[in-house]
């Protein structure tokens, strides 16, 4: 049954082998370039107005469920220098699309570099990812009839469009979008069709991105973030940038934000012992199998999809 | 500061590169040993009566934390084989003692094998882990003011007592405890004193057991159930056993326990796949790390540690 956590066809077996495969390439490429693994919390305190965060009783008080390790990435990164970690994410979002669980696992990565920096650990970590699978994962691709070859030809470096390019090229396209539009899946879908590598997408508008990346110098109304693309329709896989290591810039976007710094003292207190310049991405793991393993719907890269109407079981 | 996020300290960073390496070494040996690794959900259907969960608000139903793979493992296991995982499990307990925080993570293993095979993997795998740190965080563990040698004499067979010979021991001690009454933590502590070696305790009551565990069919009375406790007054590590396969035997069980199968569907459809005989166990990552590092507190075995009164931060 598709979607359904019934692992008996050797389909569902091969997806499941496929994913543990991805989190022994990711390790083995980690551990190489030597980075430490950590363990953020899945239980964080107070989010105030940070949208589409899952609610828990946490005794007397409320709690919420993380988004993933970037509040805290800080720490590791000033002490232990390159880190990474592999661990589950929620959104309590209510998107029926084949593109989101609510529960989903996150391969995430920060590091004391630049833009650039992040960039290329991304597209190695990518690389490295479908060339062991196309050695490694041969029979399991056959049978989800993804072709070998498919993921030999996933190379370095990928392509780079500027959020401004994309922009244009979605206009030359036909497609009625102004600067500033926030790109939806279904525009990514659309440019992702047209490439047969993965690529990147950078300097998104600030008006558009999260408030905790630092703005390109060059050009301050644009954010030095970055999206990963994967080809053949299957859009973002990744996201990520560079942080603001300043506390005061971050109070100052917080204020723009309207993001209130008493629920946020917590998220400041992380930040007393010292910034650090530092960049960082999540690759959603869901994601990233879906494209591999050609899913129709992300359901499928999940044993036991959380989605926002269904729980299997 | 003790137990603080605060990893400027050489000591703080030294525990968390243990902690790294552990895993490190936890995922070679089950990598050598044929194991797939595999992700459980983390939020959970109703749970009824079974106690300690965290109430997530699932949108407009309500839905819990996970306490670990068990109830999921049996899928897996019947179409991977061999199966592990490593992530976070949630326990709503107000515990304030120096062996509990409320979210923690959990290295689990579940394989179509019979109860004395289970306690053959575990012992294996924690001697694994011990060889494997003294050879790769010697560094780190003098810092710690661990011996190399005590991880080097970590060696199988691990010595094992039954629940009844623990009790007779504890009343040869001078406690006052009588069979059928539960292994406190304290007690527990009591008995790793006296051992230097890492050490099973087996066949615990079926009274005092989770209702999940197959009986002894010698002795009916006790369950197929095994503890893993370290030396040296640190205790319990790990638990486990062999599961009942059998619908029938699970839903006898569950009535003696008064859950109500209702609130159980989800838990029983998980096994209309056909029962397979399996065995399992989980093993306490913080409290691992807290032996093997000799910390007074489990709060250092975690950077962001979530205790019932207190999160950081």
């Amino acid at each position: 049954m598709f979607g359904s956590y019934d692992l008996r066809s050797k389909r569902k077996q091969a997806i499941m082998k496929v994913r543990a495969k991805v989190l022994n390439a990711t390790r083995r490429w980690f551990s190489q370039q030597g980075y430490t693994e950590v363990h953020g919390p899945t239980i964080i305190p107070a989010v105030g107005e940070w949208p589409g965060h899952f609610e828990v009783k946490y005794f007397d008080k409320k709690a919420y469920l993380t988004q993933g390790l970037q509040p805290y990435a800080n720490v590791f990164v000033a002490n232990l220098g390159k880190i990474y970690t592999i661990a589950p994410a929620f959104r309590a979002e209510k998107l029926r699309t084949k593109r989101h669980l609510t529960e989903y696992w996150r391969i995430e990565a920060a590091a004391k570099c630049n833009f650039n920096g992040i960039i290329l650990v991304q597209e190695e970590l990518v690389a490295h990812i479908c060339q062991s699978l196309s050695k490694e994962a041969q029979e399991e691709l056959k049978l989800l009839r993804r072709n070998t070859k498919d993921m030999i030809e996933v190379k370095t470096p990928f392509p780079r469009l500027t959020y401004d390019e994309t922009i244009e090229m979605l206009q030359e396209d036909g497609i009625n979008i102004f600067w500033g539009e926030e790109l939806t899946w279904e525009l990514e879908k659309n440019i992702s069709l047209q490439s047969d590598q993965p690529f990147f997408i950078t300097d998104f508008p600030v008006s558009i991105q999260t408030f905790f990346y630092k703005s390109n110098p060059q050009r301050p109304e644009l954010t030095l973030s970055v999206d990963l693309l994967a080809p053949g329709g299957y859009g973002e896989i990744a996201g990520g940038g560079q942080m603001i290591a300043k506390k005061e810039v971050l109070l100052k976007r917080m204020a723009e934000e309207k993001i209130e710094s008493e629920d946020q003292q917590w998220y400041l207190d992380l930040r007393q012992y010292g910034p650090v310049p530092q960049a960082g991405f999540v690759i959603g793991l869901e994601r990233l199998i879906q494209w591999i393993c050609k899913l129709e719907h992300i359901r499928e890269a999940s044993t036991f999809p959380r989605l926002f109407d269904k729980i299997y079981p």
